[in-house]
This record gives C-alpha cells, sequence and structure tokens, in this order.
C-alpha cells in the first residue's frame, strides 16, 4: 500500500510546478516534515532495488514519509531540520542479527588461542568475575558508541542482565532485540535455569510494547540445555509471543553432541522436541544438512551468519547459497567481539561476499547487493521487523544511515553497491538516525559521552585483566 | 653489530643520570637526531619480537638511530622534531609485495563477475582505451595517497609506463619494487615483448641507484608468455642485478595450461627452463604442491600472499601455513585495487589469519603475530630488503608509521598485536614516516595535494566509465 505514495508525490510535484509557472500566488504550502536528508545517492533496499542518484528521504515522527529524487522532494516538502547528503549514500541502518554486545570489553583479551583453552582459561574465568550489572552497563554503552559509528540501527543480543542492555540501548536510541540468556549451569545472572527464566519473564513483562526494544529469550544452545528447560524456554516466549534466539549448529563438536546424544543434527533434535517456529532465530547454522535447511525452511526460523566469527573461531563455513536458493530469512552478524573482534557490520558484509565466493569457487557467488540484502532487508526478515525496518519506504521506521564516500580509498565510485560492501568501512559512517531520531550527526555522536564511556571501558579493562591474570604467562 | 647501540646507550644514560646529581654543570651533551617518535607502544618486529610498551624510536637522516623506552631515549638524545605518539603503537611500515597500484582507478568497475566476462568486457578494453603516461601518473598518485594514508611505506608494483610511478612515488616519498610488465601481446605501452624488454632496459638504467626505488622487470605470467621471452626477461634482469615480479598459479586454469602444454605444474615449468632464483618474487603461488614449494625455497625464491584477491575472485587458498613450515620468504599483497577493492594492508593481516584458520580448521593457525610479520619482515626478506626495512632496528631505514588506538573499535586495548591485526584499519594510521621523511602528519598528507589528486581522479574516472560503456548493460 504504502509503495503507491511517491508515485502520488511526484505527480502532485508534477503538478504544482506546472501550476507554480501558470499562478505562482497560488502554489499549495510543502508538507512539513522533521527532516530532510538530500542531495546523496538513496540505496533503497525495497523489491525494485531502487537507487536514486541524487536522492532525498524525508523523515515526520519515526517514520519514513517520503522517499524520491532530490528535487522533487525538495519541491513538495519542507523540513524542520535538513541534512545534506551530497557526494554521500544513503541507506537504510543495518541490522546485526547476533551479538554479545558487552562482549567489547573482552576484545583482544586472548586471541589465537584453541577454542577450549580460550574459553576456559579466559572467556568463562573472566566473566565469573567481572559481570555485573555496572560492568554490563559500561559494556554496553560501549558497544553502543561503536554499532552508532559503524552503522548498526539495529542489534540482535544474547547475553546476561539483559534489562541492562535495555536500559543502555533505550537511552542510547538503537533498536534491539534483546535475549535473556538461559543456560543450565550458573552464570552471573542466573543459578539455576529456573532463576533465568523467572528474570526473563520478568524481563520481558517489564519492556514489553517499547517502541525501540523488543524483549527475548535466549536459550544458549541445545548442548548446554536440557529438554525440559528448552521446552520451558519454547512456552515462556509463546505466552508472551517474544522471539528466540538461539546459537545452532556452530561447531562440529555441537554436531557431534547431538549425534550422540540423540543420534541426529542439532536442527533434527530441536525439531524432534517441537522446538522451532516462526519466531525463532537461529545463529550461526554452520553444520546444516539439506534436511536441516528444509526443517528451517518449514518452520519460518529465522538464520544469522556470522563469517567472521566462523572464520576466526575456525569452526567452519555456513552454506549461505543453499539458504538464500531456499530462501531462508537470513540475515548477517558479527557476533561478540571477543570473537570477531569488533561490531563493523560492513565487515561481515564484505566477508560474506568474499567467503561465499571462495568456497562456491565462482566470483558472481554472494554479490555485494547481496550482502548489502543480508544487512539490511534479510536482517530485518530473520528477526520479523521487515514490515517496520530494513528498507527505505515510506511508511517504515526512519532508521537510516548516511555514508562518507570521500576517501582516497573510496575514489572514484562508479557503484555505490560495490563500494559499500567492498571499500566501505564502519567509521565512514558519518550520521545515523534511528526512529527519526538522530544519534551521530557528521561523525558526533549525540546520545552517549563518547569521553565518558570510553575511559571507564578503559578502567573497566584493568579489572579483566586482573580476572585473566593467573591464566596468562 | 648494531643492536648492541641501545645497552651502551642505557649505561651512558645511566652514567650521565649519576653525574647530573652530582655536578649539573658536566652533563655531557645529549645526541643529536633528526626525529623522535617518543610515547607509544613501539612494536620492533625484530628478531626476539620485542615489543616495547612506552617506547621511543629516534631517527637521523634516513636512518634508525636507537630504539628503546621513552624514558631512556629522552634523556639521551635531542630531536629537532619530536612526535608524542602517546596511546598509539609505533610499528615498521607495511610492506605491500603485490599491486597494480594504477589500477584504483578501476576499483569498483565490475565486480561479482565470471572472470572472463571481468577481464574481456571491462578490464581489458578500459586498459586498452584509457592507459596512458597521463593516466598512469593520476591514479599512481591516487594509490599513493592511499598507501601513505593506509600505513604502506614500500609497494611491489607491475604494471605499464612503470617510469611515471616511479615518478610519482619518488616525489611522494615512498619505497618501492617498480616491475615494467613484459607479455606476450600488444599492451598500451609495448607492441611486443622486444619493445617492452627494450623499455625495461632504459627504465632500469634511469633508476638504478635510487635510494628507494628499484626497477624491476615484470614478466606477466608463464601462460601470457614465450620459453624464448621468459629467459630473456630472467637474462636482463641478471645482467642488471634487479627483482623479477611474476604472477605464478594464482589460478586452477593456469595449472590446467601448464598441464597441457608442459606436463607439469606452472612452477616446475619455471624451474625446467632455469627461470627461478632469489631475486624473483612470485604473486599469489595458490596452486602449488608440496614438489612446487620445495622448488620455491630451494630457489630462493619469495612469494606474495593475497587472500583478499584469492577470496573475491574464487582464485583458491594458498598453502599458507605449508609455506610458513618450509621457510619461504612470503608476504602479503592487496594485489590491484580492480580485485580487492583497495589497497588496505590491515586488511590484507586480518584476512590472512582468519582464512587460514578456517582452512586449516584450527584457531591457532596463522597468528595476529604471524600475520604482522608476513605484512612487514616478512615481505622485507620476500623482495630482499631485509637489511634495510621491516623492522625498527637501528641501523635500518626509518620506515615506520603510528596508528592510532583511541576509536570505541579499539577500546581496552589488551595486547596492540592483536589490535594491529584484528580491529585496526588502514584509516587508523596517523603517521607516516619514509626513509626519515614524514610524509603524513596527523592524517595530513605532507607529499600529495590530497585535493587536487582526488579531483583529477574523477575527472579520470568520466573516461573509464565511457570505454566500458559499450559492454554495460
Amino acid at each position: 500500500m504504502t509503495r503507491t505514495r511517491p508515485a502520488a508525490c511526484l505527480v502532485v510535484a508534477g503538478v504544482l510546478a506546472w501550476v507554480g509557472v501558470a499562478v505562482a500566488q497560488v502554489v499549495e504550502p510543502a508538507r512539513q516534515v522533521d527532516l530532510l536528508l538530500t542531495g546523496g545517492a538513496v540505496v533503497t533496499m525495497d523489491a525494485a532495488g531502487r537507487v536514486i542518484p541524487q536522492g532525498a528521504v524525508a523523515v515526520a515522527g519515526a517514520e519514513i514519509v517520503a522517499v524520491g529524487p532530490a528535487a522533487e522532494l525538495g519541491a513538495t516538502v519542507a523540513a524542520a531540520t535538513t541534512i545534506d547528503t551530497s557526494g554521500q549514500v544513503v541507506l537504510p541502518g543495518l541490522v546485526n542479527t547476533h551479538t554479545h554486545a558487552a562482549m567489547v570489553m573482552y576484545r583482544g583479551l586472548a586471541d589465537d588461542l584453541a577454542l577450549l583453552e580460550w574459553l576456559e582459561e579466559y572467556i568463562f574465568p573472566a566473566e565469573a568475575q567481572t559481570v555485573t550489572p555496572e560492568f554490563v552497563r559500561v559494556a554496553s554503552e560501549l558497544a553502543a558508541l561503536e554499532m552508532i559509528r559503524s552503522g548498526t540501527t539495529t542489534f540482535v543480543d544474547m547475553y546476561y542482565f539483559e534489562e541492562v542492555v535495555a536500559e543502555v540501548a533505550a537511552a542510547a536510541g538503537l533498536r534491539a532485540v534483546l535475549g535473556q540468556t538461559v543456560i543450565q549451569f550458573p552464570v552471573p545472572d542466573a543459578a539455576t535455569p529456573a532463576d533465568a527464566l523467572a528474570r526473563a519473564d520478568a524481563f520481558i513483562q517489564a519492556w514489553a510494547g517499547h517502541e525501540r526494544i523488543t524483549p527475548a529469550l535466549a536459550p544458549h544452545a541445545m548442548y548446554t540445555l536440557d529438554e525440559p528447560t528448552l521446552l520451558a524456554v519454547r512456552d515462556l516466549a509463546r505466552r508472551h509471543d517474544v522471539p528466540v534466539l538461539i546459537h545452532l549448529a556452530e561447531t562440529e563438536d555441537e554436531s557431534r553432541i547431538a549425534e550422540e546424544r540423540h543420534g541426529t543434527t542439532p536442527t533434527g533434535y530441536l525439531d524432534a522436541i517441537g522446538f522451532w517456529g516462526p519466531s525463532v532465530l537461529a545463529a550461526h547454522g554452520v553444520w546444516v544438512s539439506a534436511a536441516d535447511i528444509d526443517i528451517l525452511r518449514r518452520h519460518d526460523v529465522g538464520v544469522s551468519h556470522n563469517p567472521e566469527s566462523n572464520m576466526k573461531l575456525a569452526s567452519g563455513t555456513a552454506p549461505v547459497p543453499a539458504y538464500l536458493a531456499a530462501g531462508i530469512d537470513l540475515g548477517l552478524g558479527t557476533d561478540g567481539a571477543a570473537s570477531n573482534n569488533d561490531l563493523d557490520m560492513f565487515e561481515a558484509m564484505r566477508l560474506a561476499s568474499f567467503l561465499h565466493k571462495l568456497q562456491a569457487r565462482d566470483p558472481r557467488a554472494v554479490s555485494a547487493g547481496d550482502s548489502l540484502r543480508l544487512a539490511t532487508i534479510g536482517g530485518a526478515r530473520a528477526i520479523g521487523l521487515e514490515s517496520e525496518i530494513g528498507s527505505l519506504e515510506p511508511g517504515k521506521r526512519a532508521d537510516l544511515i548516511v555514508v562518507s564516500m570521500a576517501a582516497a580509498r573510496q575514489t572514484p565510485m562508479y557503484d555505490p553497491i560495490s563500494h559499500l560492501v567492498y571499500t566501505t568501512r564502519g567509521d565512514d559512517v558519518v550520521t545515523t538516525v534511528v526512529h527519526g531520531r538522530v544519534l551521530m550527526r557528521d561523525g558526533r555522536v549525540l546520545t552517549l559521552d563518547e569521553t565518558a564511556v570510553l575511559a571507564a571501558a578503559r578502567r573497566l579493562a584493568v579489572d579483566v585483566s586482573e580476572a585473566v591474570r593467573p591464566a596468562a604467562r
């Protein structure tokens, strides 16, 4: 329905222009909007893949009200705030479908280790000794800063004290799907799965109906939860109608465990117990068979592909071309910064294209356009928010970013979509808008005190170093 | 020998400090140097892998004269220019062992295509119609700008009109090994291989003995040259004692051609005709057997690994762990920006680690330290310049860069080497020094007029677009 609006605007604009020539005095007043981004290429990511070379996007309140050529919008709207995007590229905000935001505090703490050594000697001890609500607050603010700076407008999170992540994301202006972790063993915010479920219940009720924060449940994985807990999570999620976020088939070890314990794949096991449903988002999905992909498709499960994490941790290569061919709702994620080591979705896009070209032995596989779709509308579909975000179309929420293309490494520019994926960095994002609110303008973050956030993180890093000191040489 | 200098300085400093307390008037004057970078972590990349947390590097003329703790150097040298590197990281300038610098003008011109379509419908027509000395000048200045900005201090180039690349590199202050292309078919600067050899001969004589520019020969590949030409190149290179740069075993097609024509591998064929020698640098080396690696090792051939190009063009995965195990002099390269799409050696490092961890199914493979070695001292060895560059040690040329670690995505920092490889971008380089000359300071490039270079490149891009228009949709 909303797709017809731009065409209608063009007709109105045309008539106004004609009338304007004939009787200048009777020109109708321009439509009043709050924000107009105008002059630069607009990469809409709509169904037609429309790119408007000199385009504009008009925003009223939290909503996109018009997308079109700059000249036409300039004639039909009057904006309280106008941002000149000449020479830049405007696109939908990026959707990071899998992260553990607070783990930015562990980035670079330990790398290049065997998985068990990394987890058991560094990450688990650090988490056991340092994860508190205050840690999660400082760390999530650092992550929010990094995401706003690098063009992520929606993130999907799995961690502890998720109510603190919610407070930080809400205040920073980000959109988020936030999953309270449920896991079989004691963790910083819950001694038992029952405690975690109770925390999750309270969290969901506290944040239900928020315009940008979607509370969710995050059962860790099939190998770290027993069947009664997995089903309790499923039932609680259905009762509240909230998303479920789970790690799936990330490593070959997980496949081996599923085979040993249940005689099937991780995907097959979760199918057998009736876990799957359309509000589930599965992260990684590396070790899946054709039958597994069919299970995911039948239950309309979203999948988050994390190429950098899968490479750095040597987990394996997810069958992205097969997911795309099957019509799976596939998004991109960075994973936590302990295993990446950053939250830059532009890197995730570039790596998705690079990795699957190599894997398929075909340079045509997973084009720049494919990766950009995964990071925008694909991610939106994977989390069931495609009617609200993921493309620049009238009626959708105004979640958008502006990318500079002025650097030497971006010169010349023949095709903005190629450049967005193959030469752009998160740092090229100059302006970030979520829900109609400008979170960063011309490189200045408006919703966080950057200096204070960085200083707090550096102070906290001392505690983290102490926590892992016995393990380090 | 030179390694003993810092220790001697410490003794002198200690004595001076003691004398200073006793009889202030007779303190000896500090050693006069031209440039002191002091305060930040110094990652030396020396044989011991020394990292000095608060370090300093002193430069006199083109040479590094001291490397040590900031407090000690501060007491022993007096510098004409001091650069405060507190909170930053100082490391050797990066060595890009394989590029076609001028191809920055074709970045993003055509992506995601089958190899033949990409070459025959885009790159070859564009080159045939646009490559002139003036094109190479504008394009090489753009590339030089990008390299200085992203911390590459030495680049190894294969292209046409290489004498123009030499002029640009010399003026911009970069160090370079520049190979004049020799190929069997007509190209923009030579109608025949004999023409190309004559051009190369003149080029080598014109630039012999330059302090930063090493002229070289660049026979394109074993499948684009006949045996007499390959041997003529070898002989000319031996006569002038200059390096030889060649593409080797980049694609499976090249292996197939070698097998069909010569019944062996590309490496084996070049061995059989007596082509190999210690001054040869082979780019890519993807399709090599254990026997091929042994051939390369026996002849002390350097190899340039180009992970991004190999992934994006779906060429295959070079056996980097096997090269390292065999003790091959291995460097990293970006390849040309038409197939990458940039010249950022930090990306090359990150991808080298990511790719080979995944390929080896081992997260310990190709550590951050390994990739940093490839990009510095490894590249220096691959081009035979290890006595001059590749590490920060007294007696070596002062080729070094300073990297900011202030960004949110770099916070906190537990380990500078992890951060240099896993979270740093070329854009984080703030200061670039080559041969003792400051080419960029605090983000301002001093040896090129950035605005003019970018404007000229954008004007030239119009011609490039025209040249490929018939091929585009």
